[in-house]
């Protein structure tokens, strides 16, 4: 009867590095579809043009012609760039954007703290104070023939490196010729004025996020934290994507090292002001990353972990002069980085071997570091087992419908209390989207209400379960209490995701143990590492069969166990011996080449 | 009674590189006062502009508007950098201009080969075949470990740096898991194909040359060698200009250091093509030089080397990765300095006393490097005594009227034969000017003819003895027979600048003797060094003054000794231990707090 109108185009946003996703209609501003998937951008002017407190950065696709408004408010370069008013720009296609983090109201949640085991204090930096006698024609000897000799009546015939040579004098001038010197092993790595205090940084280099901890290395106590995001992640979300990267786009390498760099040179300052420490202070760093991120953070090669059979070029622990990577430290100060165990086991899982002593325990324990890619060690009567496998990025809210990272306005926990569903969100405000933890609670919930069969299949009946699109989802969130015009929701698909991931664990935990004779029963703990696994409710992992079902006081919860180890290796030489020693143990399993592998991951899939 | 006519005005135009200086009437082209000067400027077009064969650079001073014909034949950024043509462009003030190799028609004369002692072959890079497994998924090693673990049958256990670690994964796959590797003692800092010849770099810094030498490492044979200009003369013609260019200029030490490293990479270059040799095959080079340009080599600050004491930032020797550098050879390469041993004594004065072996004398003898610095060593019972005098820069031709470097066209001998004056000149071409050698031999020549008396003042009657500008001169040759329209003349201002180099020379060695409680005719050899040196006359040398009056046989001229020390030190782990000892040996005399030095000094400069 009424005339026939076509239905509007529909395009999706992708909100980095949050990692939001939403669909709008055509003709919504970026501002709009940043509120309805409730993206808290920042909007002083209220979206009428005339501040530039909503600027982002558009990355792929296409929006509106910039506006007037938009020319006034943005430089030429700014544009040029791809810079844009989200109150302005109206997206014509799928799009994909950048939020600088001066334009998001609430930032991201990220988690730098983790639990640090007790270690003796032997860094590789001591300090050494000299006093001098100037330069005079009586007494012509070089500057550093002066330090040298002066230092040697404590310490061994030291050395310099040629960056810090450069640097040595204008400072002892500057210090009128008394100075504390810094020594790794025989070599002068800082001079500084005397009673300064020998500073070291410890880094994670997560594919996501960067955590970053100023440490006092002569009382071994953590001054200062900072996090980030990853800027590569707009290079790459993942993993492979930024091999890929690396590999096809002209100096792309360069590009992901530069950016990488960049962005800890900027935690480095922030650390620096909290703390009032000057950058020469930092006289060594230790960085931990995955195998890739340690690649990239190297300058390494990347071409070889992305073929088969997917081998480092280095997994021995490497020392670079900060000036090399463009780091900047004091002018002498090296970067170690533990080794690799494998392509797919990088310096961060050897950092949380560190952090938990794991090769020293003498029961059986075992430890998980969950993430897109997960590595799993199992300790047992001396042996250190280790694999990693690909379990997704589900628990980063990637490819689940209303996921999105652990920011503000993420459904965190979700329980059914009385049959009611019970929702709690990062920052406590209305919920945005569904993380890592809150899907998993979702679907265990929904297990033990009966909502779910064991493939994973909706069934039963729940006023919750509602049909959308012709399919049957679960509703988290109604549209009319979350205040975003727009229901959160389980899906069938979502589901699917979470069996992938918890499936590819579970068959990870236990091909290990089976490597081992073990059991599950066996495991005297398991201790859950990581962002994600700090802040998953156990039950619901063990619920789902992520876990194995054992006494939950046998499950220790340790938060980001590569940053802790980073920062145990910076103030302990030994635990540095430990790890080259770890390397040459480990009994590496490389799940693709066990033929059980698929049928044990097939029977892992379902609940 | 006639009008008064203004006197044209004259100025003075300076040649660089080649340190040519003349005085040409206003409205001459840069071309007349090359040809008048004797500058051997290509010109292909005859001078009228229509090749740009007799391209130039102005670098100071002021010439006429470009031409079009300028404009035609040189690029805008060539324009904008300040190239002329040099028949084009016509002076309106003093100026300096510098010409481009490929405008000048005879290269100067570069010496590049030294009298190299025999030394036992114990080079600090030896080769290590591998054969490798390719990695598999059974064998899933890194690719330094399956390297290091082959090499560790044959070495200790060995390490790798980052940029040798960067084209690793590459090579060894390029050569399909079959390779040379080049070790520097556990360190990896090659990895070639296999049956590939290990190779090594000598290379001498001088303030005004720089020399190179290839170097076969597994049978010591230098088997390429090439020379150029240290293009630091662009900024400044000695070293105390470089060092005050390098504090004054922004980013002047930067500039000074760029500019070397590319000349020294285009010598590179020169030495492969020639022996069909890769650079990644240059394994590592030792560098020495005086302690300015080493320091300027190396980067470091200039600053203490220019204000009194004049003291070194570094007297110890240097290794220095050559990617820090900007030298392109393989990625691993070393660059090994050996120590300064004060601030005119330099890395090339130690490298003498490697090459001559002058530390295991049992004769007494004296080595002396004459520059427009002079060092001179002492070997006596065991010792070394050393100093430096500043014997200026007379002997390259700087401060002499008709004074150039020793280039094509310079008069290198001059002879009274039955009191007719006798030339030589370089390349037996017309006389352009006078170089060291034969400005030494005039002043000789004219003091056995009577012509001066012990002051240095012009007596006697001699049809050469003629009035120039109200100044008597002594024509060496006439414009007549040069066929320059100029005469070249000796000067009384001539004949004192050398009476102040060959007296701050003879000073310095006579100092030297009375430390060690010696007399002159107690030497049982001299030996002479440096380009300069090997040219000379030494009757000549004694005539004047400058040595003292000891048998021929006594003295040897050995040519770059530098040079030929850098080549021992780069086959000889050795004598670089040797070196290390001498550092710490040698009785340095600083000549300013000798308070007897003006008074010795004063009498050497009589004849």
């Amino acid at each position: 009867m009424s005339e026939t109108t076509s239905k509007p185009r529909r395009f999706q946003i992708d909100f980095e590095p949050i990692g939001r996703r939403i669909e709008v209609e055509q003709g919504s501003t970026l501002l709009n579809a940043a509120q309805m998937a409730g993206v808290d951008l920042v909007s002083i002017c209220g979206g009428i043009g005339i501040c530039n407190s909503c600027k982002l950065r558009l990355m792929e696709g296409r929006c509106s012609s910039p506006t007037s408004e938009e020319r006034d408010m943005l430089s030429e370069s700014e544009l040029r760039s791809g810079f844009r008013l989200a109150c302005q720009a109206i997206p014509e296609s799928n799009v994909k954007v950048d939020i600088p983090s001066e334009s998001l109201s609430t930032p991201q949640r990220l988690q730098i703290e983790g639990r640090m085991a007790e270690t003796a204090l032997d860094p590789a930096v001591v300090a050494c104070d000299v006093h001098l006698t100037p330069p005079s024609l009586e007494d012509l000897r070089s500057d550093l023939s002066r330090l040298r000799q002066s230092i040697m009546d404590q310490f061994a015939n030291p050395r310099i490196g040629i960056e810090m040579a450069k640097a040595l004098p204008t400072r002892l001038r500057d210090f009128e010729w008394q100075a504390r010197v810094a020594l790794r092993g025989s070599e002068v790595v800082g001079v500084l004025p005397l009673e300064t205090r020998l500073m070291g940084l410890a880094i994670d280099v997560g594919t996501t996020k960067l955590a970053s901890y100023l440490v006092d290395l002569e009382s071994g106590v953590t001054v200062a934290k900072a996090g980030a995001m990853n800027p590569q992640i707009a290079y790459g979300e993942d993993v492979i994507s930024r091999i890929s990267y690396a590999n096809t786009q002209q100096a792309g390498r360069e590009t992901l090292q530069v950016k990488l760099i960049e962005a800890l040179n900027e935690l480095i300052d922030t650390l620096c002001q909290e703390t009032e420490v000057e950058r020469d202070q930092i006289l060594e760093a230790v960085v931990v990353g995955n195998t890739a991120m340690h690649h990239l953070f190297s300058g390494l090669p990347v071409r070889q972990l992305g073929e088969a059979p997917y081998v480092p070029v280095v997994s021995e622990s490497l020392d670079i002069p900060a000036t090399n990577l463009g780091l900047l430290l004091s002018p002498g100060a090296w970067v170690y980085l533990p080794p690799n165990i494998a392509g797919y086991v990088g310096a961060d899982h050897m950092a949380l071997l560190i952090a938990t002593r794991l090769y020293e325990k003498d029961q059986i324990v075992m430890a998980v570091d969950i993430g897109t890619n997960t590595e799993i060690s199992l300790a047992v009567n001396g042996r250190l087992l280790c694999c990693s496998c690909a379990s997704g990025p589900a628990f980063e809210g990637a490819h689940i419908r209303d996921g999105m990272r652990a920011a503000s306005g993420a459904i965190e926990r979700m329980q059914f209390i009385d049959g009611e569903v019970r929702l709690q969100t990062i920052g406590g405000t209305p919920p945005v989207g569904i993380c890592g933890s809150g899907i998993l609670d979702a679907v265990a919930g929904m297990l033990n209400e009966g909502l779910l069969d064991h493939r994973g299949v909706l069934q039963g009946k729940n006023r919750r379960i509602q049909s959308m699109d012709g399919k049957e989802v679960f509703v988290l969130s109604p549209a009319a209490e979350n205040g975003h015009e727009r229901d959160i929701v389980v899906t069938r698909e979502d589901v699917n995701e979470i069996q992938l991931a918890k499936g590819a664990i579970r068959a990870g935990m236990d091909i290990l143990l089976e490597e081992a004779d073990l059991e599950a029963k066996d495991l005297e703990a398991i201790i859950i590492a990581g962002a994600f696994g700090t802040y998953i409710d156990i039950e619901s992992a063990i619920r789902v069969g992520m876990f194995p079902e054992l006494p939950a006081d046998r499950f220790q919860q340790i938060g980001n166990a590569a940053g802790a180890g980073a920062k145990n290796l910076l103030i302990s030489k030994e635990l540095r011996y430990v790890a080259e020693e770890i390397m040459g143990q480990v009994e590496y399993i490389e799940l693709t080449t066990r033929t059980d592998f698929q049928k044990i991951f097939m029977e892992r899939l379902y609940f």
